[in-house]
């Protein structure tokens, strides 16, 4: 949706997956639009519906129930949400809504509210449309899923991009005028003007109504759901960002609402309502964002998700080319990788690349490579594909497996700390 | 060394990985250039040394010894191999001679001999510089290493580049003219004219003079060593092009002559010499190659080497593109995916992409997962990283887990086969 409103994606339509009509012509299911469950009764095994068009209600059986409710933009309990001109971005509505004010109402500056994922997304398409944008965040980094080193480079980048980042900030109120526009911020550092503002301060999962009908709420008030997605009640299941699931590094509950989880859980979700037997591994928090021309991304633990754990964490920072200096383009990559000095597991790894470098290739070798459970001796022997207009001769993964080892080894292996290759 | 005659490369001096001074400087290596050690003599530990330059004979000591020849260009015993004009592609003289060939008798048409990696790359080298171009492959098929049907979609393209395909056909002799320049070839389809010959046609292990020293060799006559990298001698290790593998996937010994391959057996060799105690895993036969605007790859068995490793081979075979309609770039996939019928375990894959697809990240992912002995049921659950500009929401190594799981399970499974997503 931010490639929307800044442009890049040219027709909102392509933005939805899949139609009710063709939901109905190519896979024979009925969606009914403007309808809401309103309540569940497990006892009877059928769910409540209002149709929101004619207010009527009638009841619903099921054999088998799954609650993919998701789950909805936080909006903080300030004065000013309602105003014209306040935005958050979670359903394609919002950024319909969002590119008609921007071309109706052509404000000059935008206040991003979390620098998050979403809110850094929405400082690219914001500057991309013309505007002068602030990012407000109330931790002291912006990206606060990772390293603080990681996270100024990418606030350097914001800068460069004419990006104001300021951190350590709470938003307290948003004040309009009397036309019901928005005129300036108050924030815990003082007053901003701007012409609209866009929250970006996270999701919270949509799960009142199943609570209500006797579903039992996990970590963050998600849905808690056991490796097959079922709940605590017979024959209903919860997957996507209504769902709770487990990180596979440290064994824990975890809520994480990202597409390609919801993607997974629904989809095994369906094969264990019609008789299968799949249990979902879990996630290893991997994620990654465009960030102008920069890529973030992570996947496992940091140093101190690590030691609370109950790892050993030894951290290793390096940057590299991703390509030998004699073939032109690709960039540099700065990695962090965290491996427990106990046997050498990896645990975890973050990067931060220009986006030229194919940082997310890197990444993802290591997400692999962490959810099969290898050590940074592992890590040496990848068999990666090589021809120079790829990678280098040894790649980022290697190289940090090499001086990795090494770092847990000490001297009974020589491995080559200085130089990376 | 293709870019450098291209010219994308612009100095031949950025190929040197490092100089003998650097070695000196840096690390206190002494490189002895211009020396040719021709004969080892392991009882009494030494080797025999000649200087090139002055003549020289003299021995040298050695606690432990490592044998890293390399391997050379083959050429065929044909005709008119000697004739200026007719180049192999191995070391970095090679390509500076080509390249003042090219400046300085200015040929208008080339022919190309073998099309594997070698020979595809130098066919693009050449059509950069402005040459007519043909190839010749003695197979039926260009890159006769994967699949034939991802071959005729590389095979299409090199045509549409220009390159003229024979295919079939055989190298049989080079003629030249009184003035010592090729005038035509013989093949054995027909003739052809052409100013400049260049032999791709595979490369044989360096290993006459560790041979006639006693030391064992195995497969393709390249040195056999264990995982140690130690030869039959004692204090005698080997490392790189002359040394052997093993392909974890089979289990079998191979010899399979890459870069990246003999930087980690180099490494391995040296970590040991000194004292330590690694074993190489092996090598699961990963490679890619760029040809003109296409990535092709592969990593693991075919169905071929599948069977004949004692394996039932499911093979699946997939189109996809790697980002969502809606973000601009990416590019089209074709994915061959390789699997145990007994088990699921993946076996191979081998791709042919868009280069804009950065499809040698999805070879990757692939491989890494092939490493660590996955099943396709695994690839299902794999933890990329998803975000617009990098993937769709369900990346392909997932498409084709999905996918193959429900060709490898049959009705127990209920995974979709038409809708990739």
């Amino acid at each position: 949706m931010p490639y929307y409103i800044s442009g890049v994606t040219a027709d909102y339509r392509n933005l939805i997956a899949r139609t009710p009509e063709e939901f109905r012509v190519k896979n024979g299911i009925e969606v009914l639009t403007k309808h809401r469950v309103v309540e569940i009764e497990p006892e009877r095994e059928r769910v409540k519906v209002v149709d929101l068009v004619s207010g009527h209600e009638f009841y619903d059986d099921y054999t088998k129930l799954l609650i993919a409710t998701g789950a909805r933009a936080f909006i903080p309990p300030i004065e000013g949400t309602d105003l014209d001109g306040c935005f958050v971005l979670r359903k394609l509505d919002d950024s319909i809504r969002i590119k008609s004010f921007l071309n109706e109402k052509k404000p000059r500056t935008a206040l991003v509210v979390g620098a998050g994922p979403i809110g850094l997304e929405m400082c690219e398409s914001f500057r991309a449309v013309g505007l002068q944008v602030a990012v407000l965040e109330m931790a002291d980094q912006v990206m606060p899923l990772i390293e603080p080193d990681l996270a100024a480079k990418v606030q350097a980048r914001l800068e460069q991009q004419g990006v104001n980042c300021l951190l350590g900030q709470q938003l307290e109120a948003i004040e309009g005028d009397s036309a019901g526009s928005i005129r300036r911020v108050a924030t815990s550092g003082g007053e901003l003007e701007c012409d609209i503002v866009l929250l970006g301060i996270g999701v919270r999962p949509a799960t009142e109504m199943a609570a209500a009908g006797g579903v039992e709420l996990g970590i963050k008030g998600a849905i808690k759901v056991d490796p097959h997605m079922r709940t605590n009640l017979n024959d209903v299941y919860a997957a996507g960002d209504c769902a709770t699931t487990t990180n596979t590094v440290n064994g824990r509950e975890t809520w994480l609402p990202l597409a390609s989880t919801s993607r997974k859980q629904g989809r095994l979700a369906a094969d264990n309502m019609f008789g299968g037997d799949i249990e979902f591994p879990g996630v290893q928090g991997t994620s990654v964002v465009k960030c102008f021309d920069l890529t973030v991304g992570r996947t496992g633990l940091n140093e101190i998700e690590a030691r609370d754990a109950g790892f050993d964490p030894v951290v290793l920072s390096i940057e590299a080319e991703s390509l030998h200096e004699y073939y032109p383009g690709g960039g540099a990559i700065t990695l962090k990788l965290f491996a427990d000095r106990v046997g050498g597991r990896l645990l975890g790894a973050q990067m931060v690349g220009e986006i030229s470098s194919i940082a997310e290739k890197r990444l993802d070798v290591l997400s692999v490579a962490l959810g099969a459970g290898m050590t940074v001796e592992d890590l040496r022997y990848l068999d990666l594909a090589y021809a120079p207009p790829y990678s280098t001769a040894v790649d980022l993964p290697l190289i940090a497996g090499n001086i990795m080892t090494g770092k847990i080894r000490g001297k009974s292996c020589r491995c080559d700390s200085e130089g990376l290759e």
